[in-house]
């Protein structure tokens, strides 16, 4: 369920489009405006704006929210920190250089809005071709767009990879990763999964079996254990997993927990979260981004933009339930200014 | 390019299916008519024609053809022997059974209306899922699907037999096949190759060194040697085989006849000459199946089948060179009654 609110009378393509330009123009950015707009509009709305924008300005929105929505240093370099495993985190700027800080909010809000902008299939391959340029840190990244994606919304990734970057994702992942990661990205990316309710309780049984054997042999990497999780469908994965529960008197991932810091196996338990259970993953990335002091912003807008017109709300249930706190209050007080106030709009906080 | 002729004027899809349905009233079957709409009519035309039949006589175009197109004894049994690679050959038929013989050429006449009137992703999806029941004799017409056709048509094939068959074709294939086999189809199947021009030498280079090495220790289903086949545009593997041929020496495919009957290594030759030089491949297959005594029509069949409207006339130009007699008398001596009027028609002999 999504958790993205829409004005029961929504305003033209073209009447957005004007709003948009009018806070663009002049001193200042009105901020307000822009969140009070792209933050309540689903895809194919934001789809209509950003064509309608282009053909009356001669201007691309994204272009035009990037140069608006920005601190006084250079951005682009900046937002390097974003993708570096190692960053800066917003707190510690907020302690040695408010000026930094506030242009480290403006780049949160720039990129989440940014991101938020995007056609989702866009979207989803930027986001891609940014990881696979950080790689193996930003597997789950590669895997979550695999995974958390219906088959034709990956294929749509996968289409809109070659258009962008004239060459396959799986060419750019097998490139920047190595080894076992290599064995399972590639084919998670690859995947088409049947997405019918068809469940074959044998099969189910069997492959249980087969996973339970691997997994016992430490054999987590194995060709028939990546094709098991590869290429059956959700709906027969979520049997097998239960077989395996019920036959092994354990839930798969807490065999996978042999070694808990392997990363390997750490992405291994994430794509099975994710393709049976995707609102327990991403609640456990944003309780994580979220977690001690400072914030990952990068997590944090991920999951926000990519969720809000699918199954945030499950995910807010899930927080609530997992943290016993509402996720608005928990990002109420991690994030502020204007990037705290676009992540509210797309968790559908307060009434429109 | 494709060896199917169109009449100038084309008549309206209304006007073909009331001539169908004529063909099919009444005492015996009008096959010549049949021929003449169906075998000069595009896959866009064809379509529509299904589509009008079914509105106009709320009759499925393709079962009432399957109907109408039969010999005297039990069709559908019967198709058997054209899958079975140990079939009986038409010539032989011929030799002991004259009506045998009359009913074999129905039935391969209603095999080739059948694929040909049916839209190329499910012809294909049709194809694939029958030879998935016939592995490892058949795991050519899979490498073919996955190989020859373009990506987009390719995802078609597989989006096609979600709709047909309940699961993905991966599934299928991996579920009847074997060890290398397995490791080798399904990648290929679920590729969805880059189709710029673009080409990245050093890349050429260094994959053509890692292919040799692969090739050289006799590691022909070695996970990095599948995947440069299936990961890669066609244009940027064509370079690569290039570029072993001019680093090593030899042709590619020359390095891996080390074992010539080996079926494995038979199937990855294939793919490859598939992958770059698909009317050599075709040639091939239309020459095996034409070759001495008998014919193989079930390779005839589907080769004109699923050419006539991509390269056939390069695979009939590949097929004088390399036989120095062309196609259209092949067939016609190998070929007869409607069966071989059907493939004429297709492979664009004679005037319209």
């Amino acid at each position: 369920m999504a958790s993205l609110k829409i004005p029961e009378l929504v305003p033209s393509a073209a009447e957005d489009s004007q709003q948009l330009r009018k806070a663009f123009v002049g001193l200042g950015t009105d901020e307000a405006r822009i969140i009070e707009i792209l933050g309540h509009r689903n895809a194919a709305q934001r789809k209509l704006i950003r064509e309608t924008y282009q053909t009356t300005y001669e201007k691309d929105l994204l272009k035009d929210l990037d140069g608006e929505i920005s601190g006084d240093f250079q951005m682009w370099h900046s937002f390097s920190i974003f993708l570096n495993p190692h960053r800066i985190t917003l707190g510690m700027l907020l302690l040695f250089n408010s000026a930094s800080a506030y242009n480290a909010i403006q780049m949160a809000l720039q990129r989440v809005v940014h991101l938020w902008t995007m056609d989702p299939a866009e979207r989803d391959a930027c986001l891609a071709n940014e990881a696979t340029k950080h790689l193996p840190d930003n597997n789950c990244i590669i895997m979550e767009i695999a995974c958390a994606r219906p088959s034709d919304d990956l294929f749509k990734v996968r289409q809109t990879y070659h258009a962008c970057y004239k060459k396959s994702l799986e060419e750019d992942i097998s490139d920047h990763s190595t080894e076992d990661f290599r064995k399972l990205l590639v084919p998670l990316v690859t995947a088409f999964r049947y997405e019918g309710d068809e469940v074959n309780m044998t099969l189910a049984s069997n492959e249980a079996k087969i996973l339970h054997e691997k997994i016992s042999d430490n054999a987590y990497s194995d060709e028939e254990l990546i094709r098991i999780l590869s290429i059956r469908s959700k709906t027969q994965l979520n049997a097998t997993f239960n077989q395996y529960n019920d036959q092994f008197g354990n839930a798969i991932n807490k065999d996978l927990k042999s070694i808990p810091k392997d990363a390997y196996l750490k992405l291994l338990r994430s794509a099975i979260k994710c393709l049976t259970k995707p609102e327990k993953y991403f609640e456990k990335v944003l309780r994580l981004a979220m977690k001690g002091m400072g914030t990952n912003e990068e997590s944090l807008t991920r999951v926000v933009a990519t969720r809000a017109e699918i199954d945030m709300e499950l995910i807010k249930e899930r927080y609530y339930q997992r943290n016993s706190m509402p996720l608005d209050r928990v990002i109420s007080d991690d994030t502020s200014g204007g990037y705290e106030r676009m992540l509210l709009a797309l968790i559908g906080h307060g009434d429109l």
